[in-house]
């Protein structure tokens, strides 16, 4: 392994620059303004593969036409507390950023709130939405779905995404609990680095093309990755491409378009974010007493190992966020130089 | 094994035994008659061991106070599209009925609704709640809490439940998807039944006393259910406490009080039931039309094995109630002369 050079910026410097390296293709200032937050608050959390580096691939489908910068994102009324968000192939981030929006605010309205995409992109991970919105004190169902990765249960041919899908959950004055997980046992770029170092995986991560366990990551790249839990994973990531690609009129199953094979064409993702006012159901004083008391239940579980906390979900995420805030973003000195390169064009 | 004597009996005949069994505990009919819906629905689906079977454990529980048969089972709202169900102890399946109509009628009105209930018991599986949803054109997203029997990853005493967690899509004129999920990787009694057949476990299901993986079932019961997918299923089980106990207002993590260690205590169980009005987002014909295409593109996946078909979440146990609705429903004889001696109870 060779040392990667890097460089720390604040928060509102690197805010600057996506903003600015979005606007550059097309985007309008506010939209880019809050796409850029999405992905901001990512590289804080920790999650670089879902943040600013983003902006780099969907630049290049934005130029071939795969994502349609200016794209006319329009929230339609269908209900009280509903709403559909067209998002007209528009950036995946700027589209959730509305759809966020539109969910707070009914969401405040009604208690509950139901806001579905379509015509959307890849919106970035799912954690920062899900801390925005706990920062309000809502709570969180949010969910994506994904180009094919995954075979159904006793399928020997992708036919699922890895469909995002998480929860948050506000604590007034504290950390949210928030999770964000993908439906199979590991992402494909641990595959990835397991064939590059020349190591076996577990037959648990992935099969062949013909749907059998393997140990191998280069069959298992031809193959297909094994959903969490065998069925179990494999009925949620289902459930989840009902959720977001079927009820919301986007895309669904192999209807969904490959980001990789075909870049220019529109992939047409759908996404559901549910919001929960937690002010209607009880105070926030209530809430961060009942909040604190449930994440020391959990911290109090004694250990298997004594070196390794029991955590909450999210919570490296949250300490990372802080730090982040404190002391700066630190990325790849080549990912921040491909951001002011963009920034500085005409 | 020796056989079991078996008695069929259509759904009205079980319907009418199973409510009448639950009345003569002291609840009201209505409830009682909705109560026995959820349990003979079960039945049907083939949900045998949370089906008309539960009425004599839940029988039990009534008579010494651990559920209060002639609760005050209350709807409150809290915003126009959400609700508490205050269950004051009453039994499960009448709090969940109850939560259920509150849920249909405020989704109807507002497009998407939470009902929160708080104070309850065992309600019985998802299953039968998503069904009765989906008939009425609502998706839906149900859940509860539980017993403690899973350890946070890295820990070594059980503080989280094996919270089930459901989705449901309704397909107008044609079966439903129906997910209804544990969050351990087998059930306690799957592990109960290889100790019984002096079998091995897989070190996947269950760990020791100490947290760690074991083959052997007689020391994995007296460890902890492991979650599915590890972190990822111990991180939806605590996704759903929060949703269902904290939230809620019920009890959470180790503050429900065991059913078998402490049956004359209240759990103070929580459940959620989300619901989504399907008729806001598309004519009842496009979602059968996109119900189908999902259907078809999940059933035409090419097989690993020719003989197993690839089959949707939900499938079995929609034939199972199918068959039941034509052909009766099968229960062992004890079991149905049981129902008739609580029924024929003065």
């Amino acid at each position: 392994m060779q040392a990667i050079e890097k460089t720390t910026l604040n928060k509102a410097e690197l805010q600057a620059l996506a903003a600015a390296a979005l606007c550059t293709f097309g985007i309008g200032k506010d939209l880019a303004g809050e796409a850029a937050n999405i992905l901001v608050l990512a590289d804080m959390m920790g999650l670089h593969t879902h943040g600013t580096a983003r902006i780099l691939s969907y630049g290049e489908r934005m130029e071939i036409g795969g994502i349609t910068a200016n794209a006319d994102i329009r929230v339609r009324d269908v209900a009280p507390a509903m709403a559909i968000v067209e998002g007209n192939n528009g950036l995946g981030p700027a589209i959730g950023a509305v759809a966020l929006k539109a969910a707070m605010e009914k969401a405040a309205q009604n208690g509950i709130a139901a806001v579905f995409c379509r015509g959307s992109n890849h919106f970035g991970p799912i954690a920062p939405y899900a801390w925005m919105a706990a920062q309000e004190g809502f709570a969180s169902m949010i969910a994506s779905n994904a180009t094919t990765t995954i075979a159904p249960s006793g399928g020997r041919e992708a036919r699922l995404g890895n469909n995002p899908l998480g929860f948050g959950f506000p604590n007034p004055g504290g950390d949210p609990v928030i999770l964000d997980m993908a439906m199979s046992v590991v992402a494909r770029a641990k595959i990835r680095d397991a064939a590059r170092a020349g190591q076996e995986i577990p037959d648990t991560w992935a099969t062949d093309a013909d749907g059998r366990p393997t140990t191998d990551p280069h069959v298992a790249l031809k193959g297909f990755l094994s959903p969490v839990g065998g069925y179990k994973g494999y009925g949620l990531s289902l459930c989840v491409d009902l959720m977001t690609g079927l009820l919301s009129g986007a895309a669904y199953l192999t209807h969904v378009r490959s980001w990789s094979n075909e870049p220019e064409a529109p992939q047409d993702l759908g996404h559901t974010f549910i919001l929960i006012d937690t002010k209607r159901l009880m105070p926030a004083g209530a809430l961060t007493e009942r909040m604190n008391d449930f994440a020391g239940i959990i911290h109090d579980t004694p250990r298997v190992d004594e070196a390794v906390p029991v955590m909450l979900p999210g919570e490296r995420e949250m300490r990372n966020l802080a730090a982040a805030a404190a002391g700066g973003i630190t990325l790849p000195a080549d990912l921040v130089e491909d951001l002011r390169r963009l920034s500085a064009r005409a």
